[in-house]
């Protein structure tokens, strides 16, 4: 289409009225029907296999049941694993807060900030977590194989006040890059170069999310970690949010033994334990060793056609050169670079017609996109129609705000 | 009995290797049988009343449904309720900790701590929060109408670095105290006295918990500091942990709108939200407006005997003097006080006979009992059988401790 055609069609858009959102990794209706069974599952037996009763206080790692699928999510000993609340992002939240004391007594021995490095780009409630708690953050690049380990390792023997690394391993929110296998290695061996006390914040919240078969393989970074005496600087968070109900499932979090019993002291201040009764739904929900494989196919089934559409919509852009796009094999999102310069002007279009996409920006700490180039497609909550209408405005608005910008 | 008996009783306890705990304030099985209905309630349907979907993300301050639950248990209007997260501790924690950087930073101009005050015997748990926090704690005393008001106005204009207050006032763990309408007063009218950002924790934990028909009155804060226009200084806290399942139910933050937006921005950077399809449960659990004191008066028929039958026991001791308890119309607990300087050796007593009490001092800031006079029983948990052994052994060992101090 030349310029007057992107015109004519945007201002049919905006005769439209659209109401369509494609900001937050949500999971759609059909996807959620697909745990419906967990409410209901205990039908009265609360008997926890240890012999305690899921409905009463007590047990801040959780219960056995819920560490076992932990274990088997995240690929560490059930011993390894807290299973905790409804919320990964208040466990990762924690388990940064629990580690400041130590890190704010470096800080003011050194009279030095406390650092975290970040992959760009990124989740943007990682990025919230070190804003909130005055952490100041440093980007890295991605190459291919994941991110660059060359400057972080050279970042981090350079600087001790370097105190983490956020990591989305498997299908990096937004990217979908999964972390080769060299990569993995690195980053096991990446605390002996560090200064005290530093944490690989690995979030592995698409860890079962495919949406090819097979998927994409992670490297198991704590048998790496563990073969270098790395063991206590590997974090590592999944949740079943986008497995079951999003908000009401359970997350969880994979360390050495030593770092779990400091967790545990640190949040025995602010809770008795987490929910173990919905702990015991998922637990007995998936206590069939194929039924999370075989949930996860279904999910697939239900969102691999809206990533499809996305990337058969966006290929018409294929000729322009200047777009480019991610064709991830799983998680929940496809990254779009615009012509740098552009991503504010295409989101602000698109938001003009109706089609709410992720604020430019959100995907870089501070939410400043240095380029201002990087879009965050989040494809999986509309319906197919939907979702084939908001795509047809996001190509017209990329593609207007590279003609407008050239004229 | 004397002191010979005495002693031929206990190496009887020692024999009958007890295990037995009077630490907790737990619901028994037969209490949480009365909430297996949550599970499976909502028979697939997840629609909330605002058109949401319960198992999706989205909604910080609770739904609705929920938010209408807390403000009938809170006596506030459903708008100045949050509905949150498995655990009322954890909100205590969490506004706390949003209140910090400001309190922090006035400490920081007036070279001066944060200071809470403290009613003393009181919920180890609060003081563990300020603790946990760095703040300094004041012990106050109680008198029959509550907190010593008088000691609390005159410390709170004199030093505006006190900015809270730790109130259960309804049955106080573990005195048992209702606060009159004098007391609670001036608690609504405190903050007029006190230095800026001041708030008053109001833990209802045992808001619904009567032991007696009709229960013990408790005015509404609320109203009451809406008057004298204090209604930000007021944090009523409340949960369904005693109530439906311990750890697996709903807890409620009631406060002004405006505590309320400040409160959820500061959640934000820690969760996207709590699990609403918990919320809903209870919701629906507690939909006939009678349902929840017919609730209640189950449990009352459950545990008034526990508690008869440890006035019962204790008023073996009455001849005595020198020690007091006391006779709640509701809670959780009854609160000893022995002769001074006893509690922890009756404790230690007692734990080398099986039965595992409150550890001495807990009740006070820093565990720490001037007096070391205060004993925690926690009667619900155990069964009558189980209770009566372990009352049978605390009276015994409350009379050996004054036998053996006396020789």
């Amino acid at each position: 289409m030349n310029a007057k055609e992107l015109e004519i069609q945007f201002s049919e858009f905006l005769q439209d009225n659209l109401n369509l959102d494609l900001t937050r990794g949500k999971p759609c209706p059909e996807q959620l029907d697909l745990s419906n069974g967990l409410d209901g599952i205990l039908q009265g037996d609360y008997r926890l296999e240890d012999g305690g009763d899921a409905r009463n206080y007590g047990g801040l790692l959780g219960i056995p049941e819920a560490r076992r699928l932990g274990s088997t999510i995240l690929g560490v000993d059930a011993a390894q694993v807290m299973a905790a609340g409804n919320s990964s992002l208040t466990l990762m939240f924690n388990y940064v807060s629990s580690m400041m004391p130590a890190w704010r007594h470096e800080q003011e021995n050194k009279k030095s900030a406390i650092k975290f490095l970040c992959p760009v780009p990124g989740y943007d409630r990682h990025f919230t977590i070190c804003e909130h708690l005055g952490i100041e953050m440093l980007p890295v690049k991605f190459l291919d194989t994941g991110p660059d380990m060359t400057e972080i390792e050279t970042l981090v023997k350079a600087d001790p006040m370097i105190k983490g690394v956020w990591c989305v391993p498997k299908y990096s929110n937004p990217t979908g890059h999964t972390y080769h296998a060299e990569t993995v290695a690195r980053f096991a061996r990446l605390a002996s170069l560090a200064g005290p006390n530093f944490r690989l914040f690995w979030d592995n919240a698409y860890a079962l999310h495919d949406l090819t078969k097979p998927g994409s393989q992670l490297e198991n970074l704590m048998t790496l970690a563990d073969s270098c005496d790395n063991q206590d600087s590997v974090i590592m968070i999944a949740s079943t949010s986008k497995v079951t109900f999003a908000g009401a499932g359970v997350a969880f979090l994979g360390s050495s033994t030593s770092n779990l019993k400091h967790f545990e002291a640190y949040l025995a201040s602010q809770t008795i334990g987490y929910d173990k009764v919905n702990q015991l739904r998922h637990a007995r929900f998936f206590e069939n060793p194929d039924s999370l494989q075989n949930h996860m196919a279904k999910h697939r089934e239900i969102i691999a056609p809206k990533f499809a559409l996305v990337e058969q919509k966006l290929s018409q852009l294929a000729g322009l050169n200047v777009i480019s796009w991610t064709q991830p094999n799983g998680g929940y999102f496809v990254s779009v670079d615009t012509h740098p310069g552009l991503a504010r002007e295409t989101i602000s279009l698109a938001a003009q017609a109706g089609v709410k996409l992720t604020p430019a920006g959100a995907t870089y700490p501070l939410r400043s996109d240095p380029d201002d180039k990087n879009i965050r497609i989040a494809p999986t909550f509309p319906d197919m129609i939907e979702l084939e209408k908001a795509l047809d405005v996001l190509v017209c608005c990329l593609q207007l705000a590279l003609v407008r910008s050239q004229h």
